[in-house]
């Protein structure tokens, strides 16, 4: 339980009608697993696949941009795990998101170099603080995979829970929520949708 | 794949965060299982226990009711489980959904008073038959439980599917989509949105 006056803590990731964050065999290369691609459309501005070569971002609809910015505004640093990063290429070598993206990982012993804005730490709790500590008084973003998602929120770190829902079912993959025995109330802050997804933000209760 | 032009199969469902439809142990008097009430908080107008009394929809909230009448706009029948039947202790005797709502099980022997409204039948194919014989070209509103709507949504049979989403993470019960391994594709058609739930209305690809 958070009392102190810093930014909030927000968690946030895409998952398909039927609760899986990729679809089956994700890697680099295909980070979101076979099928996956439709999960993100709505970051990609449309259709694209693993193949094709897109500007994330770039063609971002207004209501998909909405949700992001809110999601984003006022963070100043991040967490994200080592599966993510190392599915994302590491985003070509620099973090994108501003301030300094904690990986969560086992193998901090190739730290990546340190203007590239990504610092490995070991440990859910380390690396929060460590993201703390780089982000000052901004809030945090803590993105996938699914099991920092469900270690945040099973530790009550999460102030607020971004749940995008792209309307695919996937059938496999990895559940965002699988193993995750906590009872947690929400409330709705915020509702977006596009043609290519529903974005809700919800505050979690404590 | 349907290609007439009688009114469209709508199935619809209410499910958590985490994709539970029921938490663990429902059963008729507690339909929703421990701690599920928090599911249907949007159709009781707000928070409501299994020892309370209240007239469901009474007190729904003006967005909570449209999205609920664009579901039931033109159906005139309906197929549901013998579970739910069951677990809301067959309605108090009397369908309250208007035509004839077929229950889907394996005990057809125990048929209800024809005036009731509702049918027995055994089989998803013979029950969605028959509800489309009473239904005329009207149409057909699938409700739970989460084994009717995989069922039809595995049948192909499905032109919209309603899933409203309750902010609560329940950890455990019964999953919508378990053991639901098809991969299925849809479009956003309406979102609405109250204090108590977010509703999705899409069409399903064929």
């Amino acid at each position: 339980m958070s009392t102190d006056a810093r930014g909030p803590v927000r968690a946030a990731i895409t998952v398909s009608l039927d609760g899986y964050v990729t679809g089956p065999d994700d890697r680099p290369g295909q980070g979101l697993g076979v099928g996956g691609e439709r999960l993100h459309y709505w970051v990609m501005g449309g259709p694209w696949t693993y193949a094709s070569e897109h500007e994330p971002g770039a063609g971002m609809t207004d209501a998909d941009r909405a949700y992001y910015d809110a999601l984003l505004d006022g963070t100043t640093g991040g967490v994200c795990g080592r599966g993510m990063y190392d599915c994302a290429g590491a985003w070509g070598g620099r973090n994108p998101f501003g301030g300094t993206m904690v990986v969560l990982t086992h193998r901090t012993a190739d730290q990546p170099d340190p203007d590239s804005g990504f610092l490995m730490v070991e440990g859910f709790d380390a690396a929060l603080a460590a993201a703390r500590e780089h982000a000052g008084d901004g809030g945090i973003a803590i993105g996938g995979g699914a099991d920092i998602i469900r270690q945040a929120l099973a530790a009550g770190v999460v102030d607020e829970l971004g749940i995008t829902t792209a309307p695919v079912v996937l059938g496999r993959g990895k559940r965002l929520f699988e193993g995750f025995d906590h009872d947690v109330d929400l409330d709705i802050l915020s509702v977006h949708h596009s043609p290519y997804a529903v974005h809700v933000r919800y505050a979690v209760r404590r």
